[in-house]
């Protein structure tokens, strides 16, 4: 079975530093970045951090693509998204959830939460949603439209930019969680019309984990400002009043050493270039998928929709999920994701987002030959790697 | 005016590195945890992070003295707070809020924001809240009683022990937002019978901010467990069985370096001991006080409930507080806080919190001898220092 490199203990904290975390985010953290959050804490309300704060929101501003105001919250990207709701929707309020996933499934959940009277637009889990079918059962009583873009769960994204289109010349606002997709591929908040757009620190931006970022149009700021908000916490008006103050700040204490990593790894994502940070990770989710066909493994999400930043494979018969990846992970020292909900023992997850490279892809690959090698499934060696070394020669 | 050291410029993290950071919170992070948060971010829901998780939280247990379940959220104190409220609070149910600072008022909002029906018990600011009162407008039909422990705002403590003894004898629930208090003053929250305590991680226990703990009695669990949650974020149902599972986890992703940089606070505490980390405070608190009037100031709190984690000062007539405190920063690297609310530009407080040290109290009392003096305020060279040191002999 080859000689063990590292062998791994449960909590070993030196052996995770040589392991890769090819999970869908959090994702590996640049040391450059680590270093950052080093700094000293400092006085959340002061000049320094308010100009932190400002710089932040401007190269936020760019990853977006977008003139609205962008508000950043001390919580996870679900926390984004419970904002985004909470400030737009009554009870009662007509929302329209799409749902082909595990976030999918989550929005809908915060929804309810809310007492939104909701009407579903579901496809099958590894395909995306049809616009058309947006379009049909969009009226104009409808209060928002609310999208996964990426769907982490089943590695599709959903047609944010042609269900942008139908929305725009109406009334509804369109909330799109884009928390694993803005980043890794081309979003354009203003140009497809997202009035509310929520992103998370610790995907494709390769920040730590705990931040969440909100955009918000003009439009969506007219429903919000007319609404009683539902959370003092997730209160989007009170936290761009102190924005708005000088030394522009939170309402509430944030995160400030998380502040930090942000502000650096976005500085990286500056350095590379938006349009190339992207197109490296269109290219490595192309070699991902040629590596994985070529083994003869079945990739689950419908190609023509693949993500950019998380691939899904279905396990060929008889694998046990957990024991596969605790193979890739302490003999291999490699951690992939399993699936979720109706997916889970059925399919695992190469996450491959962030400051991730061709050498990351090809490690993973190797990995996933030899394990799958360990569970009696016949690959050649090296089958998946130079079919992805084609995709990166171009 | 005397030789100015280390001219400040804003935005100058050089010399922010050599400024005493005397705000009631954040506080000056130990090098050491800045260093833990280095760490690799790893998958969240790993076996090592949720043992990780559980050593956190069986820490957390013995700083909160209970044997209740904790749970660890990824927001500020205020998020805490809304936690519990969301949780256990139906649109209409009868609850006792208690103000007496801007704290008081914060929780006030989270209640009306959930549409409670609010009963008032307040107090002067300044002043601490009547158990009387508490006890005097409480019914058989209230659903909870709320009440800041520390005021920050006023540097006041409220009787929590009392409270919670009246209480513990109903079906009401006893709700406290301990966030900067508890490490700094002995809080037993089994003994006091506090149902929920709501404590940040950026104050008494000297982590970076960005975490709030959330402690749930069995008493309080029966509430939550038949109420439909109001917030998924801050849903306590969920995150306690997910941290049920195994490997133990959040149901979002937390914010993975600061669990490592809250571990390692929490070590330090362990290793100078809970009841000296607090004696600590205790003394530095008097020792402040005791300064101060030295100095012929005058305190803003009754002195009979001051708190041990900031001190409020009056300023003098004439005193303007921007440019008093951009002196006491830019010229004497102390950085203190304003007043909030009502009490902007009437007073500055000092927090002492974490781990303060006396050197650290000495230095901010000199700091704000010599501001005084600027202002013309005539005070004896090291009348405050002499007296605080008093304390420190003991």
């Amino acid at each position: 079975m080859g000689h063990q490199f590292y062998p791994t203990k449960v909590g070993d904290y030196m052996t995770l530093e040589k392991t890769l975390l090819m999970i869908p985010g959090p994702v590996n953290v640049s040391p450059r970045v680590l270093r950052a959050m080093a700094k000293p804490v400092i006085n959340h309300r002061s000049p320094e951090f308010g100009k932190r704060t400002l710089e932040i929101n401007e190269m936020l501003k760019k990853v977006f693509k977008t003139n609205n105001d962008i508000i950043i919250l001390t919580s996870s990207g679900t926390g984004g998204v419970e904002a985004a709701l909470a400030n737009t929707i009554k009870a009662g309020d007509k929302v329209l959830v799409c749902v082909n996933g595990a976030f999918g499934e989550r929005a809908r959940n915060i929804a309810e939460v809310y007492n939104a009277d909701i009407i579903d637009v579901n496809a099958d889990w590894g395909k995306a949603i049809s616009s058309k079918d947006v379009k049909e059962k969009l009226t104009q009583d409808t209060k928002a439209v609310v999208m996964v873009y990426n769907e982490t769960s089943t590695g599709v994204q959903n047609p944010i930019g042609e269900v942008g289109e139908i929305v725009k010349q109406t009334n509804t606002l369109f909330i799109v969680d884009a928390i694993s997709g803005l980043g890794g591929h081309y979003v354009g908040v203003d140009e497809f019309g997202i009035d509310i757009c929520v992103v998370g620190s610790q995907k494709c931006l390769a920040a730590p984990p705990g931040l969440a970022f909100v955009s918000i149009s003009s439009k969506a700021w007219k429903v919000i400002e007319l609404n009683k908000p539902r959370s003092l916490y997730f209160d989007l008006v009170r936290a761009k009043s102190f924005l708005q103050k000088d030394p522009p700040q939170t309402p509430f204490t944030p995160a400030v050493s998380t502040f930090y990593g942000l502000h650096e790894a976005l500085k990286i994502v500056e350095e590379e270039g938006l349009e190339n940070w992207i197109k490296r990770h269109e290219i490595i989710a192309k070699a991902t998928r040629e590596g994985i066909k070529a083994m003869g493994l079945e990739l689950f999400a419908d190609e023509k929709v693949a993500s950019n930043t998380v691939t899904p494979i279905k396990y060929p018969a008889g694998i046990n999920d957990k024991e596969f990846r605790k193979t890739m992970r302490t003999k291999y020292l490699v951690e992939v994701a399993g699936g979720q909900k109706q997916l889970s023992g059925k399919i695992f997850r190469i996450g491959h987002l962030g400051t991730v490279t061709s050498s990351d892809i090809i490690s993973t690959l190797s990995a996933v030959e030899m394990a799958m090698n360990d569970f009696g499934i016949k690959i050649e060696p090296g089958v998946g790697l130079s079919a992805a070394q084609r995709v990166f020669r171009g």
